[in-house]
């Protein structure tokens, strides 16, 4: 276990005074840019070959810009290639919540840092799953937003048709008041008028976990009266999940190859092998992943009119033990992207709820929503919190 | 560049008094085992999962016994699987006789600690060329002895059935007297009464190297008068080679799998992806390349009687530079290894002979003999020195 930070990062960087988030704090992901600072990925090589970038991405500008101030940059996973929060390089941030246990990932270090307290929230991406996992794990709210939606300049780019920004907070609260900021978005009183409960995906969930999440559901239809059960994916979320792994590492893979195939640079052996999958992948096998997202998209277009929300676990378990083989570790995985490649295949809006327990460690629930609902979840999250 | 001995590992071991090696120094790759020092393997990851050996490797233990003093352990590219020398976690040694140029590898920081006169000679491992080509490039006399007839306790083994120990000096006399000692046989004076010269392999390496190698050539044909040309395998040196780079990943996974499966360890891309590539060989390219292993057994045993010696360029071409992009190493890698296949297919012993260069910098001659006949080659070696 170590600090959720990257070494030599840990800055005072004050916001604005007297913007909307003056007297919060943040961290940023060591994927965003902040001027002065290496972006460092996660990986020892990556850095080495980027110049040090002279402008703060735009998110970190944006909550700057706010008031805010940043407090440093926080461990990755690798390239954002990795779903639980282990970096062989640069340690395994805590997670508080459920110590001895992963934080989840990518975005491990920013989780780690807010739910230690140590700021008021920060940024994360999500990709995969990088925000909402470590979200669950840590027992944070987090958000995807829209894919799309913000601005990706100076954020380093992994799959982009399926990267976003994200953030997490402790509380409802502050997580509404730097989502106004990001969103660019009032969080108005507009609540769902209509819930849907994905039967496959609390079925898909571990039966303990499913049961967990039972009270913080029941408060869902007290705020959401018309709800009814409902299949999130006839194809299967395991027909969707095996579309998003095959188009995100290809799409990865792309991102990556110029300087892989350059510098030969160090990997964990895990994620030096998602590589060499992906640059493996056949043309037919992509071309049908192209197709089910395609179906994915209408399916979610579908589901999801304005005003509706659905309701999933965020992962199917709580997070697992630290030091696990790895062999164990791709098991874990895997079923964790069934309940997450709808992020990446259709980017709706997904807001994961803290409130739930197994063995008390943290699980989160998720809300999805039309694209561009993201401020109503945001909405929902609050009006939960009250209830 | 940096230095040839791993951090930590230059110890001074004495060794017996009066022995056959007493006032000579030794180095030992950092595969062999040194009491009380770990066993690193050129991987970060390694050391840390294996105890700290308690007794020597044979080899080191030998060398001991028979008077020489152990200095230090050397830097290896990672657990061996490597053939220029770039160790992207401990860095590359020094190339004394071609700077700028990788020293070769696996056994990169033997070869280099050799060249530099930091020690009279060196313990080394060869697979699939790792003394060979550090020999050729660094511009030493290096030996890859018959497979088998080393004992191989306490070295960290890569692909068994192809294995050997081997060492390395700067000149033909004390190259004699470690392998009078490693050999445990007298270096006789019976010398080569046939020599064949390999046309496919002259015809394979750089036009620049195989006249390069004319003269020594031409030295070695005063030796042995009774000299012919001949096609070395006539199935082609690349099915050779195919034949090799499908059987050692395959037993190299075999035998780091365990390891990798449950500690994901870190490794340079290029490591990672031939280990991931040798876990998806498909079992029919494994039963064609042991058909072609005893087809390539059977032809050198057929060129190769006792008496009869084969040269060969030790490699295709003298040292590349440091620091060039992967997909240039991937085709240079690619090529070494059509030179040095049959090491490992057919277990015959090779000596590299140093004494040709190409634009300053070393390329080897090598001689190839029947099984058993080490001693044979290291006394041609001497002669040539002489002659």
């Amino acid at each position: 276990m170590s600090s959720p930070f990257v070494p030599g990062t840990m800055v005072r960087l004050p916001g604005t005074p007297g913007g909307q988030l003056t007297g919060l704090t943040f961290a940023a992901k060591d994927l965003f840019d902040v001027a002065g600072l290496p972006t460092g990925g996660g990986n020892p090589d990556w850095a080495r070959q980027n110049p040090v970038p002279t402008r703060h991405a735009w998110a970190v500008q944006a909550l700057l810009d706010a008031g805010a101030t940043l407090v440093g940059k926080t461990i990755t996973d690798e390239i954002s290639l990795g779903i639980l929060g282990e970096n062989a390089f640069e340690g395994t941030p805590l997670n508080p919540a459920a110590p001895g246990h992963v934080p989840g990932g990518s975005s491990s270090g920013s989780a780690s840092a807010v739910a230690q307290g140590i700021c008021d929230m920060a940024l994360g991406t999500d990709t995969g799953g990088s925000v909402r996992v470590p979200a669950s794990f840590c027992g944070l709210f987090g958000i995807r937003p829209t894919h799309g939606r913000l601005d990706p300049t100076g954020m380093l780019p992994q799959a982009p048709s399926s990267d976003t920004t994200g953030w997490f907070a402790r509380d409802a609260a502050t997580f509404a008041r730097i989502s106004t900021v990001l969103l660019r978005e009032a969080i108005g009183d507009a609540l769902p008028t209509r819930l849907l409960v994905a039967t496959d995906a609390f079925g898909f969930a571990d039966p303990a976990a499913a049961e967990a999440l039972a009270p913080v559901l029941d408060r869902l239809k007290r705020l959401v009266p018309d709800w009814r059960e409902e299949v999130m994916a006839p194809q299967g979320l395991t027909t969707w999940s095996r579309a998003q792994r095959t188009l995100q590492p290809v799409e990865a893979w792309d991102t990556f190859r110029e300087w892989v195939e350059r510098d030969n640079p160090r990997f964990a052996f895990s994620v030096a092998r998602g590589l060499v999958m992906a640059a493996m992948t056949p043309e037919a096998d992509l071309g049908w992943a192209a197709l089910v997202r395609r179906e994915a998209r209408g399916r979610l277009c579908h589901l999801l009119p304005p005003g509706t929300v659905l309701a999933i676990p965020t992962t199917p378990f709580a997070a697992p033990k630290v030091g696990l083989p790895l062999s164990e570790l791709d098991g874990l995985r895997s079923a964790i992207n069934v309940l997450c490649a709808h992020g990446g295949l259709a980017g709706h809006p997904q807001v994961s709820i803290p409130g739930a327990t197994v063995d008390g460690r943290p699980i989160g629930l998720s809300l999805l929503a039309a694209r561009g609902a993201d401020a109503m979840l945001v909405r929902t999250a609050l009006a939960l919190e009250s209830i």
